[in-house]
């Protein structure tokens, strides 16, 4: 073992020895892996109830607990970091209990067999980098319209217009045209100017209002000035919050839960 | 091993053992558990590096794949079900390539230690059920009364008038009141006369248009035509899915990551 941390693995172990290793790595905050047949209960927000079978137990040194079916790749019950946990033997079956304070949650797991039992130190400083384009905030804008603004609807992107192409064309909440030029870097005077010529293109070819709005992460203070006396806007948006969106944004939506 | 199903825990392997195993688990679509010092290369809706660290590794057996660090409740890299896996060794490192067709997606997890590969045939046919009260929907409403409808504001729930207590009472987008009914089973025409003296009882007191919705997760014929006489209107919400949006309402929000 001298190439590797300290970690217990106990195959198709009896309940009780699982129940003196799991309050032990419990107590020194391991991350435990626990495999075997289990069923579920959970009251707090809502109450749920699950089953039996076979199912993956995850306690993370945090706190945090998920159960994990063999399929679909959200866990199917979870609390997050903070809980405080119950190790017990009842009736023959190990229970689980992790309880959350706030809000009042609680989720049991009992199990009547224990395939493997694993608790680990890991050591991860690892940082975790999201690069984002342009043209990821472009996809996050069109996934979202509403976080340009509430009541935007994009209408194309890569719009040609005369001096080249627009990023996001669409019409407000009260039917004016709009025409968004994103950056990824704070945003200059050239992309100030950059905007203000498809703005001038659109306005002389349509009949309605036309706004301008400049999307980057940040402005100076100058640019600004020169944004607002062409009667432009500015809308902050993280770059790298919008890579976080995309990558999130193969989650299934909220709505779909919904009739 | 009587007792239990057919599986794999290999500790402290050799990546060449590894290999073995990898491939013939991912060919049986067993559930996958790895547990060692790895980087990942993500590419597809956005691009991310994750530097070296002790994680889990997770592949179940309809393809999908999750990447867990010892805190938080949410994986660091995921691919939802249907991925293709190509195990190699390269440059003496272990390489899971995972690979989805659409949207195109690639995660390449590296592995230049593996303390534990275990693999698992899991049977798991229980059902999960969520208990939707009308509570819960009542709070589904209120964290999100966009499912109401757009524009929909809260003001109060629970409010007193005279002949009773009204579900939630808000306002739309035109600025007109809203009451609102909830059931948790099929709409009865009681429900509907309910609204109907909540609405009067409102009517009584207030200068401007009182809207009624009866929220129930469906509504007979015969009752929609009495809803549709007193010019009322009906909302279909599932409760269990009310349910399952509180659950899942724990999760940080999309909105929190944006400027």
């Amino acid at each position: 073992m001298s190439r590797t941390k300290p970690f217990v693995i106990l195959s198709n172990p009896e309940i009780a020895e699982v129940r003196k290793e799991f309050r032990s790595a419990i107590s020194q905050h391991k991350t435990i892996l626990v495999v075997g047949n289990c069923w579920v209960h959970y009251r707090g927000r809502a109450n749920s109830k699950l089953e039996p079978g076979e199912r993956i137990l995850m306690i993370k040194e945090d706190g945090s607990l998920l159960i994990h079916r063999p399929v679909g790749y959200d866990p199917v019950n979870w609390q997050p970091p903070g809980c405080v946990f119950h190790i017990q033997i009842t009736g023959g079956l190990l229970k689980v209990h992790a309880v959350r304070q706030k809000p009042a949650e609680s989720v049991k797991v009992f199990f009547d067999k224990v395939h493997m039992f694993s608790a680990w130190s890991l050591e991860d400083s690892g940082e975790f980098s999201l690069y984002a384009s342009e043209e990821d905030m472009q996809k996050a804008i069109l996934m979202r319209p509403d976080f340009l603004e509430e009541g935007f609807e994009p209408i194309s992107y890569e719009k040609k217009v005369e001096p080249g192409f627009v990023d996001v064309y669409g019409t407000d909440r009260d039917g004016n045209l709009v025409v968004v030029e994103i950056k990824r870097k704070t945003a200059t005077s050239e992309a100030v100017l950059q905007l203000a010529k498809y703005v001038e293109a659109i306005k002389s070819r349509a009949n309605r209002q036309v706004r301008g709005i400049l999307v980057a992460p940040n402005i100076a203070k100058g640019v600004q000035t020169l944004l607002a006396s062409l009667g432009l806007e500015f809308k902050a948006l993280d770059p790298k919050k919008c890579a976080s969106i995309l990558e999130r944004g193969k989650a299934a939506k909220l709505e779909t839960f919904f009739v």
